[in-house]
């Protein structure tokens, strides 16, 4: 296989998200053409892309899936022949609402769809305090897709503090973990880039995640500081606080490389300790 | 419980490492002193304080345990009344070779003995090549101990790539992990405290590292950095390059709040994943 088959570009969009859903649509939609124009194959968007970030808005925001959002990003898929993974929106289902991802195939076919399986309840007294489970349903599936020669295993925000969620991506061969996420300013400054490396080195894979852009003004600030780090633990891309692209190179030859330069991998100790994989039962 | 009471103090003591056995001890018993008379009760020494690290070394400087490296560590707590936690030497036993630390109580009692498990093999090209298993063999246990309020669970340097590892200390009620070690010029700015903080903030609770001072002449060149990071994944103790005691205080009220205000130790989801101790069986 040739160097240049096997790096897949990979393209974080960090959107400005308002109260006006048609208006955030036309943005991701307008946005994911700017990325594809320049060569991504695989488009993500922010965590709730579609709605601003609060319990009081979810259920207003939500929509079943299929549903008029997810179809606008099937369209956008399927015009521009890439992958996209639709941040996440506000799902309606049964009376419930997740937190969900849905995943586009080149031919605008949803091929994988991720409810968020952690749910963000947090109390940080004089910093952050959430409750999304007040309104939210977890998810409790994990979801990897393939993109050409990448697997991918998906993950929305607080999900990435959970190692073990990795950990299980990781031995099912995934090469790059796509993590929407709306950090705020007081876990992002401390976390969010720290997790992201922390998963990458550990796993010896990819991450990336898709923040929203900042809005000082928003009920919840988002860190913003969309990222890509290499399997080595290193940034190889990253976005400021305000709206942009970010683009990185996915190339599973450096996966490869780094497995075999520090082989942890091939060095655990299964005598002693095992991620086991309950969800698999 | 009084918040004074909750606290420990911690020493990482970086010292100079040289070829000279006696001198090594020498030096390490002199900074436990120094480290017991700035106040610290636990002091904790450096990957392979009494010899050279190099796989040339650790047949001609292994010893017994008990043997004079360890009995000359006994002493030093009894002496000053406090927890050393002996980095690691080189132990012959069986005619086997272990990288193995020792930990004594105040009244100079060896009450945990921990040989390095995953051994450092690894060949970055253009920068690190080593292989421990030429000489070493692996250790097949994990080591905790109680100082006095705080449960310690210890590795030794290349254990702290293994996530899994930390993960069973938490599990088994750590507050503080402990990883004397050694990383290297080239692993050491990649790696070192994104290991360190990344064990930290996903166990929530305090790590840190005891590195032998560098010496760019030596054969191993020691990245050096001794750290001490907190549950929220915050440096709170760093050496420089050179010869230097960091102290930590370790206040096992922080590791309880810390997992109430990002309670992810109750959110996990054993019906998705579990870190079998297989050990334990």
């Amino acid at each position: 296989m040739s160097s240049s088959k096997s790096v897949l570009k990979l393209a974080l969009v960090q959107m400005a998200v308002s109260a006006n859903k048609s208006e955030n649509l036309s943005r991701a939609v307008r946005m994911i053409g700017e990325a594809a124009q320049a060569g991504a194959k695989i488009v993500t968007l922010p965590e709730c892309f579609n709605c601003p970030y609060g319990t009081q808005f979810f259920r207003e925001y939500a929509e079943n899936i299929p549903g008029n959002s997810s179809q606008t990003l099937a369209a956008a898929a399927k015009e521009h022949k890439i992958f996209v993974v639709g941040g996440s929106i506000p799902e309606e289902s049964d009376g419930k609402v997740y937190n969900t991802c849905t995943v586009f195939d080149p031919t605008g076919t949803c091929i994988a769809k991720h409810r968020k399986i952690h749910l963000f309840d947090i109390d940080v007294p004089g910093g952050i305090t959430f409750k999304e489970s007040d309104v939210l349903s977890p998810g409790s599936d994990l979801t990897t897709f393939t993109a050409e020669n990448v697997k991918v295993g998906v993950g929305i925000c607080y999900d990435m503090r959970f190692a073990e969620l990795a950990q299980l991506y990781c031995k099912r061969g995934c090469h790059l973990l796509l993590y929407p996420g709306a950090f705020n300013m007081t876990t992002g400054p401390a976390h969010w880039e720290l997790l992201q490396r922390a998963r990458a080195l550990d796993n010896e894979l990819y991450v990336a995640t898709a923040s929203p852009a900042r809005d000082e003004g928003a009920g919840y600030v988002a860190w913003g500081h969309s990222t890509a780090v290499n399997p080595w633990g290193e940034p190889i891309g990253k976005a400021g606080a305000g709206e942009e692209i970010v683009y990185a190179d996915i190339d599973i030859n450096a996966v490869e490389k780094m497995r075999t330069q520090i082989p942890v991998m091939h060095q655990k100790r299964p005598d002693l300790y095992e991620v086991k994989d309950v969800s698999e039962k």
